[in-house]
């Protein structure tokens, strides 16, 4: 049923949107009302489903062979070293004109990678110089004399405390020194609207604004400027590749495009740790579908654009340093694309497109990019639910979320950014990050604030623990202050980061297609969960003797093994777990946010679990110094030793109003755990989904794979070039990985029965 | 006696310092301190001073020779249109290296004017192209594409009534297109610490912020680091010119050097409206003492080195548009410095050096600039009263402030910026606000927010008058009710501009020479004060009949002209102006200001009242249309017919305390009118000052001439070169006025009687 909202404003009529359902979406920027007017449920199964065409085939060939030139020269293929990105800044670019059904590449050919100083002028001159290249001089003085950047005024800010707490790891991954990313722009709006018609709404909302000139107003008046700046420049792109994108997308062809060169202007302008895509595919459905009606498409035309489309989110490419890559390993990039899903009416929002979608992955092969995620509900059709199931198992590279926690939250029109942060679509934003330590923030209880691989001095000069035996009460006490000093230390850095993307690093053209008046959340994270609740269970149920070193720093812990351990479905750890995350919640939530944003919290490591762990010391839970971290809220790799459900079962009970940004947990299961047959195991990764749903766990990352594979695939990597594995909240291309990185994988828990 | 207050900091030792009395000044930065403990009052004559030397004449030939060349090339020598003005954009420049004392010039050579594009690349562009030059295309691509301008941010943010009002200039001169200026560095502080010194001071601060990361805190954080890096760039400078400026000055030269590097960093740096100096003579006079002493040091020798520091301050020079040149005619750069004034404890502040400073008018012959400022008290020395009185009839170049009203509010250590902006040098600064049109006001509130000359709605659309003659209580009761509109919509939109100036043109090394902490104040101002003062006399004591045009506008008036004027004395209109400034005021103060500053106003329009006047319709008072109003609070002229002490006695009564910004009067009188005896005409002059401080008067540009040296100079500018008049709280280059602005000052009450 069509739910038709009453706006203020008069519907409008425009050539390009016959034959679709008018409603309030009509009269003003409201996407989401209209994919609920048009579009059309699919509960079926994937027959229908066409394989690649022949120009599909022979561009992806050519990808490929990019690809592996790229590997050849060490993972650079080409980078621009004088022409700074902004929307506008270079002509068109091609893979092959010809072949091509959606067209735009970030720079002025496939693979070469752009340049981006507004973010910080010497990484920009790290990211070229550890590949070869050297920096146009004339704009490192640029923007050296002229145009300062966000990490510039992050570093003139910081206080010694911060400096040290990064320097020591225990805040750590911080987008003070890249682009925060988690944006996601409305690229829907693009080619529903076409870009006139948002500028006009832009101009509207900026006509009312306050007149009281408090600084808030007019630091939003002026994004809203610059927000129609990039608009304009957005249509200017497009001109440059021959297309007038002033006017709605009038077919499903220009609705691609028109939604791509949206993605292509935010990728040309922000070199953000995640540029997600948003929820896309039930969007675009609704155009082919109308093109299927009206016969001028045909599926093999409607797979071969998605096709083409998807293509060019895997070429999505940034140049990036050496430190970059070793928190984020395999050069992600985060297009993620949120598929499935259900309406807040009790529709599922499945179409098609969401098949065809997922099916890229046969006809272009595995791929990390675009980070596809299933927004998982039990209420979705089953057809749909055996599909996901079955892709899981041939190509390991979809994460499932758990809409019926999220849509509550979020609705129905929402989207994970990056890895597993839910925000309503182009009504929200967030303020990423990254994490704090809190297996460290633990020893910095024990060693009263002294870091026990530095040396020094980094927390709060508190007493440290005395006692040969650790008391539970005691550590909980002193580690409930650290958590307090952190907290404070954490969201005041936060608030400087943010303030000076905002001030010199304005995500334009992403938030240009969000609303004016959006939701910003505050997006902390925590690292070493499982750590610290093994940690201080080790303390209270078993035996921890401290070991310290000459100038009594705790440096080392003779640990009874003996303990309950998270991850075994047992509640005296887990409930540990649960107390931490809720405590550190509390904590933060104590802190004034920059722009006031909604503080929320993640657990999620991404793969800085192997920094985190490299520069943490020996843990009271026998961890040895420098060995990683779980991923994200994963319990330890190895002490899960009750079987996949108890598991899975630990992960759920940690409760996602404490984490709404979040909790990641990446499950690899052997073929063989799931059945024998192909059906059976695609049902039994369906009931575990259902199971983790049920339980209100809140993302898995599905890998079913024999360890065999991974240690082949480390002695050939040749064999192997587009082997894809789920990491904590994003896929990579195995090979891709460093060694060290590649052994953390193998090493963890390949649950072998259910 | 000396006063040592007790710091916390250790003294410090310096060998430069020998000699001087240690105080609280060399345990922390405290130029007062310092002055008091060292400087030696002088009361006696000027018998003393010296002519200029050889040197001296040689190198001011060699300026007079290329001020001739700079008129004759249409008021521009040579402009630079590629290096982009900053501390150390340029290398050295000299006048004649051999012969100068002093020093440094803002580009590679004098009279070449810089290119300073942070306000506004457009702004750069039209300099450049109004005298014939190309703005390098490099330059505009950078701070189109990359540097964004204060008046880029400014626009951005802007509403559609701010710009109407703008537009229609019922606010005007607003420094969104200009530097907004009258911010004082304590170049002293530069050679009494040196800029090691000074920088650690900076980095204590840092440290010393709040860890709670507010905005105003990050902010002020950051520009903290940038002040640090300004003071490292201007060592580089001083370098650059063969100086080590790192630690104190050792003698009177290296002080006169030092202070200058400081100020001329700032002017490469800044295009501020008014680049003023500060109170430098009596510091100075310590150094030049103390080398006298020392037997360093001639009086020659001393006079020569104060006659080439100001000959460096005359020959600061800015790019600047024609419109700007409307508005401040004559090529100001107020590089005002404040000589005189009272110590809190009685002592007068008066040097050697106050009499040497003044001396330069006649050993370089008159100027407009430095805009000599005396800080007039009843009690200073007699002699150095008389003196001051003898230059001015002299020269008609100083002009006057009352110390004994300002000394309450800002202590002994206060400088004046720009014209009569009085602020504690390094505790204090401004955000410029230039001023609104109270006598357009006036016609709003009869005509219901039409404006009379563009005939379109700029004031809120209130009831319009419909009596054919005006009642003052109901006149009354609308422009209260406009200048309630008036005033909220002029605060925020300085709130706009200062918030863009901050965060796009923020004077680094001006406030790196202020302590962290400094108090803020909103500059207002207002315009037309007489004409509405005796407007609303016309409408309450005589009879004004309004004349409407076909649309009902009123625009004209029929007036009897038998009301009192504002200008003679008389309470019944004097006691309308005070009431209006009064009630303005207050308004003022209802609205937020950016950074919590200080609600401020002052009674000055610089020349700009010329601008007014043709922008506003004709006037209650009988005042035709496009007539210029009296220049600040002057009354108009030809109505104050009462005589010299009449003229002033209504001026005087203008409460300070409600225009702490200045309250400027522009004052003429014949000679004969003084007196026939060149004794008795300055001791005339010193009653007439006198007595001007003792009725509270704030300000008082002293002009002594005939009208027919003005309409000579008119007739034959090769005459009169140097020919230098008191405007409205500067003085300009008579000849380099344009005709309109010449016959302005022409028509102005030069008055024949006491």
């Amino acid at each position: 049923m069509a739910r038709v909202l009453e706006g203020t404003q008069p519907t409008i009529e425009n050539p390009n949107w016959n034959g679709f359902e008018k409603g309030t979406w009509s009269k003003e920027v409201n996407v989401r009302d209209f994919i609920l007017n048009n579009y059309t449920p699919y509960d079926g199964d994937d027959s229908f489903l066409e394989s690649a065409t022949e120009d599909t085939d022979k561009l992806w060939a050519q990808v490929m062979d990019l690809t592996t030139k790229e590997r050849e020269q060490g993972g650079m293929y080409d980078m621009d070293t004088a022409t700074v990105s902004t929307i506008i800044s270079h002509g068109p670019g091609y893979l092959d004109e010809e072949l091509e059904k959606v067209v735009g590449v970030q720079t002025d050919k496939p693979f070469k990678r752009s340049l981006q100083p507004f973010g910080g002028v010497r990484m920009a001159k790290a990211a070229c110089e550890s590949y070869g290249y050297t920096l146009s001089s004339e704009v490192e003085k640029i923007f050296t004399d002229f145009r300062k950047t966000h990490n510039g005024g992050v570093f003139d800010v910081y206080t010694d405390e911060m400096k040290l707490a990064r320097k020591a790891a225990i805040i750590t991954g911080l987008p003070d020194a890249y682009g925060r990313g988690r944006i996601i722009g409305d690229y829907r709006r693009v080619a529903l609207y076409g870009v006139d018609f948002l500028i006009k709404e832009k101009q509207k909302d900026l006509k009312n604004t306050s007149m009281v000139m408090t600084e808030d107003n007019i630091r939003q008046r002026e994004e809203i400027s610059e927000q129609v700046r990039a608009l304009n420049e957005l249509k200017e792109l497009a001109k440059s590749y021959g297309f007038d994108i002033s006017e709605p997308a009038k077919n499903a062809a220009e609705a691609f495009q028109w939604v791509y060169f949206g993605y292509l202007a935010a990728i040309k302008e922000q070199n953000g740790a995640a540029m997600s895509l948003g929820r896309v595919s039930t969007f675009l459905d609704i155009y082919i579908e109308r093109d299927l009606q009206d016969g001028t498409m045909t599926e093999v035309e409607a797979q071969e654009l998605v096709d083409h489309f998807v293509m060019k989110l895997r070429l999505v490419k940034f140049a990036r340093t050496p430190e970059y890559n070793e928190l984020f390993s395999g050069d992600p990039t985060w297009v993620t694309e949120s598929i499935g899903g259900m309406e807040m009416d009790g529709r599922s929002l499945v179409s098609k497109s969401s098949f065809r979608f997922l099916h890229t992955l046969y006809n272009l092969g595995t791929s990390p990019e675009p980070n596809l995620t299933v927004l998982w509900s039990n209420k979705l059709p089953e057809n749909f639910k055996k599909f996901c199931a079955k892709v899981s198992i041939q190509t390991s590279s979809i994460q499932y979320e758990n809409d019926d926690i999220m849509r509550p939250e979020y609705g129905d029109d929402y989207g994970i950014a990056c890895c597993v942060s839910a925000m309503e679509i182009g009504k929200q934003m967030q303020f990423f990050g990254a994490r704090a330590n809190l297996a460290k923030g633990l020893l910095y209880a024990i060693n009263g604030g002294m870091d026990e691989k530095l040396k020094i001095q980094v927390g709060p000069q508190l007493q440290p623990i005395k006692t040969d035996v650790l008391e539970y009460e005691e550590v909980m006490q002193k580690f409930d202050q650290t958590m307090e000093w952190l907290a404070g230390l954490y969201i005041n850095t936060l608030n400087v980061i943010h303030y000076m993307h905002d001030k010199y690093s304005y995500e334009r053209i992403e938030m240009a297609l969000h609303d004016t008046k959006v939701l910003r959340t505050m997006a902390t994270g925590i690292a070493g969960l499982s750590v610290v609740a093994d940690s201080l269970s080790a303390i209270k149920y078993g035996e921890v003797k401290v070991i310290r070193d000459a100038n009594g720093i705790a440096v080392d812990f003779e640990t009874n093994a003996d303990y309950p351990k998270y991850g075994n479905n047992d509640d005296r750890v887990d409930s540990i777990a649960v107390e931490i995350m809720q405590r550190f919640m509390k904590k933060l939530r104590k802190h004034q946010t920059y722009r006031d944003s909604v503080h929320t919290m993640s657990v999620l490591t991404i793969t800085s679990n192997v920094v985190y762990g490299k520069k943490t010391g020996n843990t009271p839970d026998g961890r040895r110094a420098g060995e990683p971290f779980a991923p994200g809220a994963n319990p330890i790799h190895g002490r899960d030793t009750k079987g996949a459900l108890a598991s899975l079962s630990s992960v759920a009970k940690l409760p996602y109003s404490y984490a709404m940004d979040g909790i990641s947990n990446t499950f690899s299961i052997v073929p063989k755990a799931l059945g024998k047959e192909e059906e059976t195991q695609a049902e039994n990764l369906v009931s575990i989904l259902d199971g983790y749903a049920t339980k209100t766990g809140h993302h898995l990352n599905v890998n079913v794979f024999n360890r065999d594979t991974l240690l082949d695939a480390m002695e050939h990597p040749e064999l192997y070039p587009q082997l894809t594995i789920r990491v904590s909240g994003y896929a990579v291309n195995f090979i891709k990985l460093t060694k060290e990185q590649q052994l953390d994988v193998i090493n963890r828990t390949f649950h072998e029965s259910m």
